[in-house]
């Protein structure tokens, strides 16, 4: 089976543990909507990934991994979608889950996806009990406080706030616990992995950005220009859209020389650059840098 | 060291893992303003009764179970005060987290304490790490879907619901985690301590229902009558005020029957007995019946 029908099944079979005749129906069928159908499943196919790379022992310690880490990101996305914070109509082009179930369900399908996803982990413990404690901790650590998600999402509640400590937590934190994720499920270090996730997940934050001001929102499935809009800090704001490019870039050539040594190091390389191409393709820098030189011409 | 002790140093040991410099500090204070100064602490208590009941032989996990239980708790009350809930503006006598911190934060501040009760857990485990998965799953079915606390939640915004299926979920689920992650903290089955749960949670509902007719909101700490005004299903609604004082105290015996063989049984009823008996004082029974004497004469 690969990898994406793994991260879809390891989904379905978590959000399927909610789904029980004599559940409150309408949060149930939140939940589902919130993960499916799916997204670009960027965390659990960096954790497949990092766990091939270290070869993989147990395939259902994986699974439960990036299905957590997948839940929590959903979880994630649906409550910085809330009033209180972007009121975003849509989501993955389609009406965010508060615009289609109401504000109330909005914050309970959060709360059940974040409880479901640390479930979904002790489930796949029975297996291997001994790397519960240690998934468990760096996910955990990965989305809370001080340095997770939801502390990222914080920062934008705090009168002052550095970029690098905004983009670490709001996005590094769970690539990070991602890579560290991948390598403890097959049984391996975490700590060498962290490197890695950091690079990527700043990257893949400035990716955002640059969507956020030179992508199209139908093809981007969210409104764009919210940065500026809800005076986000933006890497495409500080450096202009040609230096947020450049500084992409540099942050992809890092994270690919920290692949630490492994079995599968060469091709865990070259998926980074595939994965790099996909966030920002080549045709929008080259667009960017002849847009450039037009005006500096 | 007592149980009161113990349970407010892991709950502090826990949220201070959240305060670290670098963090974004107004979450943080909401975080603990959520969670101190001390509330009744019921499911802890309860949690650490059974382990004591039960030999209890890892200290640590009875700690971290019942600060995780706590943490729960402290999530559930601040994501229920939202405005898109209950929009209460008092919680333990004080301004609710959302008035005191703004929206953004107490969704913020909810989240994080989900998040920080399954760590709490995690960083327990380095000692007993075999009882971890049990442990996990057993408080994350009592918060989460399909029967847990959200999901008790989630009933106030469905078109249909029992009061039964309500209550069951809304409080009953995280008193039955309450006792049965006692039992399994100690080592022991957790099944055999699961109806003394259900019956105590069904019984603290009841007694909450009372307490939202028949008592001071000073003394309370938190608006009375809510239930009415906000259309929730209520047992002092549904079965008058004597009736629903009559269903406590049916629940209550239920609850000291439930009380498996155990080293520590007897002193555990006595517990049961005087919980009962902090919930709806006898006085307050008494009245009752003495009122209804009046307008029956």
């Amino acid at each position: 089976m690969d990898v994406s029908s793994r991260i879809e099944r390891a989904l379905n079979e978590a959000v399927t543990l909610a789904e029980v005749p004599g559940c409150p129906p309408r949060l149930a069928e939140s939940m589902r909507y919130a993960v499916f159908p799916k997204g670009a499943r960027v965390r659990p196919r960096l954790c497949h990934s990092v766990a091939a790379a270290c070869g993989e022992d147990h395939p259902a310690a994986t699974d439960a991994a990036g299905a957590a880490l997948e839940l929590l990101h959903c979880a994630s996305l649906v409550h910085d979608d809330l009033p209180c914070f972007d009121d975003a109509p849509t989501r993955r082009g389609r009406a965010s889950v508060h615009f289609a179930y109401g504000e109330s369900l909005a914050v309970l399908a959060g709360d059940a996806l974040i409880v479901l996803a640390f479930e979904a982990l002790a489930v796949a413990a029975a297996r291997s009990p001994l790397r519960l404690a240690p998934l468990l901790t760096t996910i955990s650590r990965g989305v809370g406080m001080p340095f997770g998600i939801v502390a990222g999402q914080a920062w934008e509640c705090e009168p002052r706030v550095s970029l690098a400590d905004y983009q670490r937590a709001k996005t590094g934190s769970l690539f990070a616990a991602a890579t560290c994720a991948g390598a403890l499920a097959a049984g391996a270090q975490a700590q060498p992995w962290r490197a890695l996730g950091d690079w990527l997940g700043e990257a893949f934050q400035v990716a955002d950005d640059i969507r956020d001001v030179a992508a199209d929102p139908v093809l981007l499935g969210k409104p764009t220009g919210q940065d500026v809009a809800l005076c986000r800090p933006s890497s495409a704001k500080e450096l202009g859209l040609e230096g947020a490019i450049q500084h992409f870039d540099r942050l992809v050539a890092r994270a690919i020389e920290a692949v630490p040594p492994c079995r599968g190091e060469a091709q865990l390389r070259a998926l980074v650059r595939l994965e790099a191409e996909r966030l920002v393709p080549k045709a929008m820098s080259d667009a960017c840098a002849m847009e450039t030189a037009r005006v500096v011409a």
